[in-house]
């Protein structure tokens, strides 16, 4: 982006971390913060985030290089469509939502021309909020997925992978809708289990709750506005997830029913291999 | 103990942490590893978890003060009844199985008059094994059940919370039945539903995997013999922990497919407010 400018839209702890990122690595000359609430814009700007803060978007776009959209997965789309109208001819838009064929098909024909939108979705995060959280490493040695329909422009495409790259992010180009199928098995399944099983303990056995548990459960901390807003957008992926997930637990339980041990062995094995494979 | 003989069966990870965390409390004179396999015994020395390495029982059981069994939980009975007869008199057996009543229940009148068994169960471990990721401060703020049962001698008792508390644990005294129940929920269920998850993941997307399903999953890289065992033992008490996670595993989904995304964030809330309340 020969070190323009960036403006980031939701300054939380993933648009603060990207902000951090792009300062520390030089790639842009400044980096803009926009939101709604004065008091996140200026923890952005105390932790070196953001350089600028503004509630406007006019302001916060004007001349803008790159625009991302860190913001909750409901609002994404809109906010798109919406300040895209304020953005320079060649300006390129791109967010950091956890779902993408619903975002990538609202946004579809409604930009205007010169200006170029492309998902992504950087798999770095935490169970915490703000830009108090953000971290410059945030990205580095992680996947961002991108996204690629028919309709995906090829140089802004290039641009994108080319910023995740430049954030320390490693980059795997998928379509939205393979995207959210992928998703939906590995963050928002989980993240439904980690909740049955954390809502379900009754308090008395909480001093009971050892590392296992707090690990398995940790993610069920995150905010449920957001997430009911990611489980909402990929809803179908999920449904499908969810029977997956449901055809394995069930083999278990008939597996214990029947005291088959063989076979509560076999999906145990099945599972460290998998575990151990993905390594810590 | 007066800085006796303590005398640990299995010096694993949880066997060599308790040997560390006694001789670095000087609550030992001597610290034996009793073991089936030489090189277990030898790691063990070699961090300084034990003093002395056995393969025979008697040697290593003479004059011992505390007889502490940190073996499968499906050897742990049959290992006390055996060994109990080479303990000298006033000998205190326990151990650190995952389960108890049938632990409790196997050794239950079997006992030379004399040396006494109390169970107990310390919450802390890993899904790593072996002597070489022993530590010294594992029992340190946890907490740590020790149970009795009409027939648990006072003194014994008395003896083994004094123990654990002397290695840095706190305690807490339970029927073997109302640990069983409690731990199914604490962690024989969240260990059966993380490998549900980690087996079902297609291998191509090993890579999207990040954090939040990394972390819930970690505890199924932990043994499947091991677990097996545990699951065979706690059969019972497990499947009513399956029962009652299904319960609202179902809700969340019966939500997600008629689309009451107000009942998902509902159950989403519920979750967050028990992890919160758990801490990090």
């Amino acid at each position: 982006m020969q070190r323009g400018i960036l403006t980031i839209v939701g300054a939380g702890l993933i648009g603060g971390s990207i902000g951090l990122a792009a300062k520390a690595r030089g790639l842009a000359r400044t980096v803009r913060g926009l939101g709604r609430r004065r008091a996140s814009l200026d923890e952005a700007m105390r932790v070196g985030a953001i350089d600028e803060g503004f509630v406007e978007p006019p302001a916060a776009l004007q001349d803008a290089d790159i625009v991302v959209f860190c913001t909750p997965v409901d609002r994404i789309a809109e906010q798109i469509v919406d300040y895209a109208q304020h953005c320079p001819n060649g300006a390129l838009l791109t967010d950091a939502g956890s779902t993408k064929a619903a975002i990538v098909e609202a946004v579809a024909g409604k930009l205007p021309a010169g200006v170029h939108f492309v998902g992504s979705h950087p798999l770095a995060g935490s169970e915490k909020r703000g830009a108090g959280h953000a971290d410059a490493r945030l990205f580095e040695g992680r996947w961002t997925v991108v996204t690629r329909t028919p309709a995906t422009d090829p140089a802004a495409l290039e641009r994108t992978v080319a910023f995740w790259e430049a954030l320390g992010s490693r980059v795997s180009i998928m379509s939205p809708e393979a995207h959210d199928d992928a998703l939906a098995l590995t963050s928002h399944l989980p993240h439904l289990v980690a909740a049955a099983l954390a809502g379900g303990l009754p308090a008395d056995l909480f001093k009971l709750a050892a590392t296992g548990f707090r690990d398995a459960t940790r993610i069920a901390a995150g905010d449920p506005e957001l997430w009911t807003a990611i489980f909402q957008q990929n809803r179908e992926a999920l449904l499908t997830a969810l029977h997956r997930f449901n055809e394995r637990f069930t083999n278990f339980w008939l597996a214990l029913k029947r005291g088959d041990f063989a076979a509560v062995k076999t999906l145990l094995t099945e599972a460290k291999e998998v575990r151990d494979a993905l390594g810590s």
